[in-house]
């Protein structure tokens, strides 16, 4: 037998609509009645692998030892398990690159299978549910004390689908090309860039930048200044500040980032040090305001 | 003094947008410490007790031994309580029907109580609100090892009211008028059908049927294909597969197929031996296709 | 050590969306894994106080013994932690007033600090998250016994922000003023009155009261029927019942008023004793509908 888990933590795209994450709580309590399940969240956006696997990053690092389940767009792929940190915890989900920046956060994978051994898989009265009928039995048979070679065929790391995260790139002009990363629940936008990456041009507080989003003809440029926090910022104005993952993030004080420039996850911003004229105009005037989506 | 429970899966059409969830969870956590309770779904529509049932009937075959609570359109009619298996389990909602299809797949009736003595509800400061006041409350007692015949008056299980669930029927021309009864949250449609109904025109992999839904002069004619699964069907291809819970659904591949023919919960769809013109075509054209609701 | 908690009751405005609410859940089990978290809701309008407030104050008489974590437009204002009940209860959330009609109604409130002890809280990666790096994290601790004084600076409970219900004004005509409190999930509105205050015009079941909303010119007059209950009211009558929290509230039968009326919390309804006119006509004509919003 391996070691005993006590929690699981479950992330998904299953959504609150229906009742399959309520079914995978019911089996997770039938077969491990000691564990506890913790919901990280279950509304990634339906087949977003990229939402789910920077959802689990942020996660990861406050995640207990444990099972972890991040169930999102499974189905496709074979469904793996990749054991971390010297066994404290055990990363199952389907092999579609959701679970690889946890596991490079956790310090990287230690041995991996696949789940085909259906000994400890639930009979489906009909297609396979991966949700419940594979990642539900195998995490409660994990909490249990199964050990990982007992689930199914050993796999090299290397052999997994790595994930995907979109880098920052430099633009014509001396700007940069910054991807969102996230919108949270307030609006808030999530850059791919640290304060570092604005180290070129000084972003002391107070500073001001250029921003640039859309597509031509309906770009939109303002200025956002380097603030600490969204809080005295004013009515309008748009603040660049570090959030609590250590990222930077676009933020209004008290009202949706992403609803006043109609920004969502995957989209484009440009970053550049603040032109003169717009400089002295001392607040940029929007060119033209792409309508609330 | 009855059996104990320590797990209480609690499925309604509460919402989660207030507190009310959380006060029946609190409630139980007051009166029952020692249990836990499993949340299927509180995202049932308003007073649709069909929809109710039919996701508890979905739930039932993997819900842990203990009470199972159903709060749906609850407030009009007297609540109830039903036991089942011999007592591992006890169904508790409003007599409507919303127990119905769940009690049947467990075996039975076994006792049943209107849940009429006051001594086991909770005062209200104004209405009785019945999730908060009987049915948390009644769960609560029930962990606790109430027995049910303590909770009220001994009722004759064939006195309540019986659920409801729509039968297809045979159409016009060798076809089979079917309803949707469930669109999760991919937007994958469920049928009121299995594959055995398919069975006089046989039904293969690969077989190709047609589908008619909508009213006129809005109707949709589609081509559907019987696969195991939506992965590999390609863009815009609708595909018949059976579902996780052994009945027949319409999917597309990645996308909400619901979103794709205007189809919800309830709405008819036809499906035939596919005409010999349309077999001809490949792929069937979409006569009028309705706008998106 | 002060008493130890095994509840942590938690309100907020985070949502579910994103992964913060489960990253609190992860904590508290990482620092109090005996501790149990009830959800009460976490759909409370972004930085939308007077609503948390308002849930916080319907939800706390059935709050079991333990921490009660409200965080609703956390992050401007300092975070605080009441005690009330002799210790039964500690209230944490920041200083905006969320807390204030909860403690009165526990009682008032007992020793009071700011949370400005950083041993007591997480470090961030970036800036603070006050969910996850000060409320969940004092949370945890509290449930541990460690004692209220040692979480930071005692403080008068006189110098914390108060809350601010809004009260129903007289109307000139002898109607009365009132505030749409809460919409929940049914659209029913509930009122910022009791029976009491419509004392003056007989409230006895069957009672007709006449309705105006919104604003001129498209102001809506509507007959209301005070009675007891929603079910029998017979389709698009209004009525105006006495609900679970002991307030008066608009109902339609099985549909949401909120929508019929276009009313949300904060909006104003006049009640007053009927018209004549409008008593001979037996139900009176909506003069203009508002569109739905």
């Amino acid at each position: 037998m391996g070691r005993r888990y006590d929690t699981v933590s479950f992330l998904s795209d299953l959504g609150l609509v229906d009742e399959t994450v309520g079914v995978v709580h019911a089996i997770l309590r039938d077969i491990a009645a000691h564990a506890r399940v913790i919901d990280l969240t279950h509304q990634i956006p339906a087949y977003d692998v990229r939402a789910g696997s920077l959802a689990l990053a942020r996660s990861i690092g406050h995640v207990p030892a444990g099972v972890v389940l991040a169930v999102v767009d499974a189905g496709e792929r074979r469904p793996i398990a990749i054991e971390v940190a010297g066994g404290e915890g055990v990363l199952v989900g389907p092999d579609n690159g959701v679970l690889a920046s946890a596991v490079a956060m956790a310090g990287g994978a230690g041995r991996a299978v696949v789940l085909n051994d259906p000994a400890y898989h639930l009979p489906s009265p009909g297609a396979v549910l991966p949700a419940r009928d594979v990642f539900a039995a195998v995490a409660g048979h994990l909490c249990n004390g199964v050990d990982l070679a007992d689930l199914g065929t050993a796999v090299d790391a290397d052999e997994l689908l790595p994930g995907v995260v979109p880098l920052h790139r430099d633009a014509d002009g001396g700007g940069l090309h910054t991807d969102v990363l996230w919108v949270d629940r307030f609006g808030n936008c999530q850059l791919n860039i640290g304060p570092d990456d604005l180290a070129p041009w000084g972003h002391a507080e107070g500073a001001r930048l250029q921003l640039t989003c859309g597509d031509l003809p309906n770009t939109t440029v303002r200025v956002a200044q380097r603030v600490s926090s969204a809080y005295g910022l004013g009515a309008g104005s748009i603040g660049l500040v570090l959030d609590h993952t250590g990222m930077l993030a676009l933020v209004l004080e008290r009202r949706s980032l992403a609803d006043e420039l109609g920004l969502g996850p995957g989209d484009q911003v440009t970053i550049a040090p603040l032109a003169e004229g717009a400089a002295g105009a001392g607040v940029a005037v929007p060119v033209t305001l792409r309508p609330a989506p």
